[in-house]
């Protein structure tokens, strides 16, 4: 099937954070496709990558990056469709790349997640494409459903350990 | 006509920065509402508010706080729609609202944009609405061309102003 | 006995952090209850905990979250108890968590301690609780007599090491 | 009547923030006292303070202190009384104060409100002395409920408001 | 004369900062150009700018942005001049742009002057451009020696002045 | 009198800052000097006080500068003095400057004190030189004992103040 | 040959950060030299090699130094040669070292790259001998194209790896 | 002999830290004594510390101190004598013991070193101390000669190593 969600990294060592997010759009069985550009190294790839993105199909774009994280603007730059970015953890603790990705220009929004956010904006990206897939949301609700009963369950757990803490 | 996308802030007086939101979906052309709602003073409110929301036909939430800034998160907690966070600053530059949207455990993402970032905030929203809508996908490509030729004069008036300071 | 202080945790991974509150509170003999609640995760749950806390006759909430610390901001909205509120360390040092935690709203205070601070959290809770219980202000009492022996035998100590630093 | 909550800062400088703590517990009707104590400047009387506290029937200590803010721990160290502590602005946001005042060593807690937050610390006293006393208990259920009002009234001004942005 | 350094900025907002930077190339006797490029309104002016630049005849680049400052970074993309990065205030002090600006990946170099070190990025360009020109190495000497002569009037002023504070 | 301490400061424009320490040694009648000097200005000036400053009978240096604030750093490479280090607000609130200062090698101490803290850094000579001056010891002793005074004093006005506030 | 670049560091501890400087400028067929000065440590021969660098054929100086960094700054201030400042990581994360170096007062600017930058210091001096020697500015074009070819080979290799997460 | 130097730290795990001050003082003849005392746990001990300090023949004290460092601050409070205070690295990088110790009020210097400077703080007393005995400021010369040379050597030694880089 055509990918309607892509995954764009700026480095393939950010493949190893990035995983979760293909692992998540797998599970939802959104078609996707991950690939390696760089705003730095490749910036004509970005840009035809970019500028093609809307009419290859694709519906929503996945860009992490660390450091000065340029590349989830520079694709925003030139796209309509939104584009989600993950910061990736790096020497500063993954801060300098939130900023250089969340504080964004008035009129080319990033949705920026958090630090290694990468099944967090795979799930932003479900959301979105729920909104206009019956299936899908069906599928995004079971999910979230599933969150719930895993920390109920937790907290069951939790009740059967307390006790040894507890001698009154 | 029924309001698709939400705006929520904690406080009324985050208004002045959230008109910009106001103005970009009115220009748009995207029935919106807005409400102050608190999941400090009003969570019962903001809970019922997110559990309704896809029901009521919304598509997108925009909740905008400062400081310890759980709103967009705790909204984000009881929907399956995508909810985008805006910091807005505050006491800490902003930094500790960015922080308290941004940094959302997996499974429950916050689609952040910069500090006071209202405007893009509603950009995002579009561009989510955009992707089943070609009405709208029009009007936000017209939008973003009208970016490019207002940067495109403004360096065609730098070049006018720019020889009174080079002499050679 | 019934518990009079309750401890939330966001997620089960915060338990090794927590144990050193329940050791307090069970040093100190005071019942209490541990659970995982999330704020983002589990919000009916929380909600419902918070506004049934006060007649259950829990006295003192004890909240620890990491990341976008939701949780005990949230507890605090619908209780009238006072809520304590730990911050643990994750991702950028915890000071994510300790800002979402403490720049609560007028009106909605969290008694927050330093990041992963568990025990200084059941401190707070039996120094509140010893307000009204001259039994549970005793033991109290001895505790802090306690600490203050330990850095003075610690001091001791020091002054039979020092020597071989020193040789005039 | 006898005061049962202690206002203490570093300065008196420090007094038209703290005011908003005055004001609260006039509110609430809870007796208490105004004091300028420096843990820099009067050690001792601060010390002498802090260990005659509980005698003197005072139940609450509310400690403010800007930049390297020592008080309220060092308050915290002579008494088994609860502190509550409020960073107060200056020079670095803030962070300085409230790093200084939050990051306590284990056995001797400050329970730390926001930058500011001297309307919360007050909340935070009146939280501990309902835990004990019914006719405050009422007063602080009856002030929450005035804040929820607030907001509900709020946003019903918003809902008048927003049709001037909405032309659809 | 043809211009050998190019100044460009995110914004025309930004010239009031960079005006320090058109002054000293004038002063200098330079000969430069000014224009107002964004990485993320006008990707393709600016792609198109970089990868001419060296033809055109451009020795070195400034290139000034705030927030998430992508435009030096993503001009050092394209062209294997020297990119000189000027970080301009903004809302979080001018950090987020200096980290945007600086924390390049490996291979694609910006020279990062301070926040709105609008004339050090011009002297900066000077310093390179005199490696290979006399008549401005010269002038460059000139200059520093200049700002030596300033500040060693600076405290023979000062030496005036101090004796008011002086009673003995 | 021949000064014993020397007051450098990078740049004129720091004289409002550091009057305060002009005016705490005069008051204490310890003879100093100042000047303006500039590691990066002029180092071999910066270079000749440093080496010449014990000799001329010089005894405690205090140097304060702003942003990349080096002169404290170099003067106390150059010296066997102590040196005293006032980091002065600048951009980034004086952070930049007071890591600059403080965060020295081994073997190269600076005597680091707040942002604009010169009144301190004055204080602090004088309580270096008291070491071998009984003179300015009782000085030093008066002083301090004069800045509790003044606090107990502001204590005694605050108890007139504070019953506006108290209606019980 | 004579060097045209020298790399000088604050402490041979930085020489394994360093060396990348030393293999890119080597694989460019620069000719260069390597030294330890501390601007802390031996402020005379960081003044006499500064004093002398144009002198004995240098054209570029590569500082790296790490916590308050000065050296950088102090030879930037005996040179008109550019400066390139390399923030090496310590105790804060080198935000400390970046600080120091980059924030230069107006006059004396240091070509700041990111923390342990080591590499695109070289390639910034690279940068700066291509402006005027073809022969380097030919080997420059060839580093800069090799680079996006490893990034498109990495994008390649990732296309194989990608579909063991996709099923549909 | 009597100690002259005191070196208090706030918990005997400051010890490993701490012992680079012992070494230094030793390596210089400077009698020295060594004690773990608390500003939170120990209070009056310290108050009793500060107070005799003078009197039982010391001159310089050295404080050392991690998370909300009160300690040097407390100290110096109570005496007339220089306060070294001695940040240790603890849960937020040590930025928080040094904001702690650093931005403290007019009137009360603590002379702070940079995170875990403990010998800086050692060879600070030591210049103190030699402003008024001869034999230590030779002692001291001396030492910051060595300094000079290890760096030299080093130098000389990085000579050697550097060929296997450079093939030119």
């Amino acid at each position: 099937m055509k990918p309607i969600v892509s995954i764009i990294m700026g480095s393939t060592s950010d493949l190893p954070v990035m995983e979760k997010a293909c692992k998540l759009l797998d599970e939802m069985q959104i078609p996707f496709e991950v690939n390696a550009l760089s705003a730095h190294r490749t910036p004509d790839a970005v840009e035809a990558f970019a500028a093609g993105a809307k009419e290859r199909g694709l519906k929503v774009i996945i860009a992490a990056a660390g450091m000065a994280a340029a590349l989830p603007g520079v694709i925003a730059a030139s796209t309509t469709l939104p584009v989600i970015g993950v910061p990736i953890k790096g020497m500063l603790d993954g801060l300098d790349a939130m900023l250089s990705i969340i504080q964004m220009p008035p009129g080319i929004p990033v949705a920026t997640v958090g630090v290694n956010g990468a099944q967090n904006a795979a799930i932003l990206a479900v959301e979105m494409l729920a909104l206009s897939d019956e299936a899908i949301a069906k599928r995004l609700a079971d999910y979230k459903a599933g969150l719930k009963a895993k920390i109920e369950k937790a907290n069951r757990d939790l009740a059967e350990v307390k006790y040894e803490y507890k001698t009154n």
